[in-house]
Order: structure tokens, then C-alpha cells, then sequence
């Protein structure tokens, strides 16, 4: 199948934000989703954009529920305080009824080029544990798991803990 | 004690290279660290920097080793599909002769603080499985071990296999 894989444009959120929703149902989690498509063209597409995305296009005739973008990968710049400029892959999706075509094989591949080409030493991501299917694609091309090999956990604060830490802040 | 909480200015990169440094030694992986001063230099004071730091400053009667720079945050922006703009700290860490006293807790508040004025709905970290001293004081904050939790696994490409993979990628 012909499948393009290009830089997503602001147009394309509305699409990419379904696709958001529909990973979250796949990762089990869809009430965290908190986001709307306004949100992502204002963060997305603006003088200092906050994240990056490709997006997987079939031809018309491919179209399946009448979508012409099929998956996505998003991704942002970060830092590493031993490597230098580094990059992270927030999401890598593709429906359902696409997969097993090596689409998302060529959306990794795709960000590893870019971040690549902008010096970045280190592409990262998290896969859930019973995700087994994403952590064989991303093994079989030679990634490293982090928490596995050198005992690395993800810690987050949101919500009310961040403000009453936020709060906390010594005063000048 | 007197310990002041500030921004980093460029002239600190050199007290922050070194601090990078002590935290790797301690976290046992000093071989990975590649950084210079003149990197931190050039990516953290630039027009558009690729992270921000804040650091502890003691006054001149309790220099130790003559450091007045004795801890460091360094923290950046990341974005999540879920929840909007966010930060992640990369980096937490105050010298040992400067531990307990509240530097540490200090320092993440602040990021906290600012962080949370722009706008980010979440603070994240990874902190290594034996560090339990670090694992309590986010925990005693009221971070969450995603880890334990939902599972999440941080996987990493880097060196040959990242050009690989990026030479994979479709071409137009």
C-alpha cells in the first residue's frame, strides 16, 4: 500500500487528537486524556512549537471511516546532562486496521532521521509493561530497556500535589 | 544556614558540569557522561535554551572544597497528548557535605514553582530503583512511581542503532 509519511500541519489536529484518544483506549488509560485539538495547533504549530508529529497518509481509496491519516508519531526536544540534545517520542500510533503494513516501523524511523539530522545523541520512550508488541519493535532495532537494565522508574507530579510543592517554594 | 536559590548564569556551567559529574559517580555510571561546560554553555544560553537550571549557593563562610555553587536543578520543557505543556527534571542533586538540610527539597519546589507559572500540568522524573533516598522525598511529596503503578518502561536508542534505525527511514 502507498503510504506517505509527512511533517503534520495545523490542519491535521483534529485527526491527530482522535488518534490521541484512541491510543489512550488502547493503553487502557483514556480518562487521563484531557486534551482537545485547539490545544494541540496552539501548541504545535507556533513560533516555538512544543512537540513535532509525522503522520501516516494513505491514498484515497485506502481510506478507512474515512480517514486519510491513518497514524502518527509525536515527538519533542529534550536534554541530557551526558549526552547533550536529546529527543523523545511521546506517541507512535497506528489504527488498527493498518497495522502489520510496517507503518509504524517507518514513523520510528522517520523521527529517528529528523532528530537525528538536528544532532540529537538519544531517541527515548515509554512502552507499558504488557505492551509487548511495541517492545519488540522498538528491541528489534535496538533499543535499550532502561528500567530493565539499569533500574530506571518514572515519577510524576500533577494536580494538587504540584501546586502544594509549587507552594512550597522558599521566597527571595 | 543561608542558602540562596537562583537561576543559573552562564559562568555557572562549569560548578554545574562538575555537579553532573558527582551525581553520575554516584549513580554509578560515570562513563556515560560526555558533556562540557562549553556544551551546557552554548545549549542552556542561547535564544531558544534547550533546558533551564537553578542552582544553591551558599554563602562564602560555608564553601566547601571553595564551591559556592553546592547543588542544581536542571529541569526542561516537555509536552504530553494527554495533559498539555509539562516539565521534566532531569537532574536533582546537592553535594553530600550539603545534604539534609533541605537543598534538595528546596530546589524541586522551585521548579515546581516555575514550572507550574508556565503553564505545566505535570513535574516528571526518573529516579534509579536503590535510590530510595530520592524515591522518599518525591514520594513524600506525593509522587507517583508510574513505574509501579501503570507499568511504564523507559527504552532508549542511542549510538549505532540510532543511526541505524534513522537510515531506515522511507524515503519521498
Amino acid at each position: 500500500m502507498d503510504v506517505k509519511l509527512r511533517a503534520a500541519r495545523k490542519e491535521d489536529c483534529r485527526e491527530i487528537c482522535r488518534m490521541v484518544m484512541e491510543l489512550a483506549v488502547f493503553e487502557k488509560m483514556p480518562d487521563q486524556v484531557k486534551i482537545s485539538h485547539e490545544e494541540l495547533e496552539r501548541d504545535g504549530f507556533c513560533q516555538n512549537p512544543l512537540f513535532e508529529c509525522i503522520v501516516a497518509e494513505v491514498p484515497e481509496e485506502h481510506q478507512s471511516r474515512g480517514f486519510a491519516v491513518v497514524g502518527y508519531a509525536l515527538y519533542f526536544y529534550t536534554y541530557s546532562t551526558w549526552k547533550g540534545p536529546s529527543a523523545y517520542l511521546e506517541d507512535l500510533y497506528v489504527m488498527p486496521e493498518f497495522r502489520g503494513k510496517g507503518i509504524g516501523k517507518g514513523l520510528l524511523s522517520k523521527v529517528a532521521e529528523v532528530v537525528k539530522k538536528k544532532g540529537c545523541a538519544r531517541l527515548q520512550m515509554s512502552v507499558l509493561e504488557w505492551n509487548t508488541k511495541a517492545q519488540n519493535l522498538y528491541a528489534s532495532k535496538g533499543a535499550q530497556d532502561l528500567t530493565v537494565s539499569e533500574g530506571w522508574h518514572a515519577m510524576r507530579f500533577e494536580g494538587q500535589h504540584l501546586d502544594n510543592l509549587a507552594g512550597e517554594a522558599p521566597k527571595e
